[in-house]
């Protein structure tokens, strides 16, 4: 199996947290983004939405959406578990992690979309409407602060995907969007301790040239 | 168990649709959104966000998060599958299903979030920010026609979560958003034939005072 990625990417970032914690070894081809390969007819026969990561499988099948590659490296590499190991902890875990990524992810990445000049021919680019999500992304982040209180992380006790998506979104949105100082000081415990997991390396991966494309992509 | 519902609600159709398709006798409990039940300090020991559905299990463990609950629903109730029965077939049906949700649902619910009434307490709602999301909505709907071919069903030829998704989301958008009419012909088809199935029984549900609150909730 083979991921193309594109390394300053949000969602490329999430699935390599995800291999990392998982200790596995996958190969990583790049997607030049920023010469528009991902719309480029051979990779629009991996995934026609024109968007990385993808999945690809040796049987030729293509998984596209961080998720749904994450999800599938779980099953099929069950140790150690990162998405729930019985159904209420898997639902518990889906619960947290879609409500980081529909709530302050889609906020921030929003905000980057609406503002980051990469997407300035994709999407008409509106400065009121990024100024709302930033402000939804902040109470967000307050939401979470509360809502984490002295739990060890995002869904439970157990390091999860949910946690990968807080860190990777937390990540992206510092200091654009927020800053997480002592005023949340449940995150700032949490992000202190996930800070020196093996998934963190993805964090620091930038490609200088990508700045702009790694916004929100 | 039992499921708190708002019977108009896009997302609380979606897992009545999944509870229809299994066959399942699961209570379902009225949260009245209209007058703000959903807010009050009992709902929100439930769901902190504020949000149905949710899915109280008889241990008190609450489940939020309609994919969640219908997660968690297959896992317990495996007949019949509705997420995946291996690892390749649920990463498709989970890749299918967020393209649906992410690029169709979005697009479709941001438009009423910013038109109804419902909701003008509660974002900032922006016109012409809508009309960009109803012209998105058209385009992902007219991209899901043509990436939807000749296969049977969204993900494959097994139904699945995906197409309760895309029912659910082409029922909420039409007329306002789009129609679907012959220039979708693979839309048209597949539509014809899941609009017979028992989860479509969901769709009809409408409480006429809520008909506002039904738009995005």
């Amino acid at each position: 199996m083979k991921i193309y990625d594109f390394t300053p990417a949000p969602n490329c970032k999430r699935v390599r947290m995800f291999v990392l914690e998982k200790g596995l070894d996958i190969a990583f081809e790049q997607v030049d983004l920023l010469s528009g390969e991902h719309k480029s007819p051979d990779f629009l026969k991996k995934n026609p939405m024109g968007l990385v990561p993808v999945l690809e499988l040796d049987d030729g099948t293509c998984i596209a959406e961080s998720v749904a590659i994450c999800r599938y490296l779980d099953d099929v590499f069950p140790e150690p578990p990162l998405t729930g190991t019985d159904p209420k902890e898997r639902a518990v875990i889906e619960m947290w992690n879609r409500r980081v990524e529909l709530g302050l992810f889609h906020s921030v990445g929003g905000y980057f979309v609406h503002t980051a000049p990469f997407f300035k021919d994709h999407v008409r680019q509106r400065a009121d409407y990024a100024e709302d999500l930033r402000e939804t992304a902040r109470k967000q982040l307050q939401w979470l602060d509360q809502n984490l209180g002295d739990r060890r992380c995002i869904a439970g006790e157990r390091y999860s995907i949910a946690d990968i998506t807080a860190q990777m979104v937390i990540d992206l949105g510092t200091p654009s969007v927020f800053t997480v100082d002592d005023s949340l000081a449940n995150i700032s415990r949490w992000l202190k301790e996930v800070s020196s997991r093996p998934g963190a390396a993805a964090l620091a991966a930038k490609t200088p040239a990508a700045d702009n494309a790694a916004q929100g992509a």
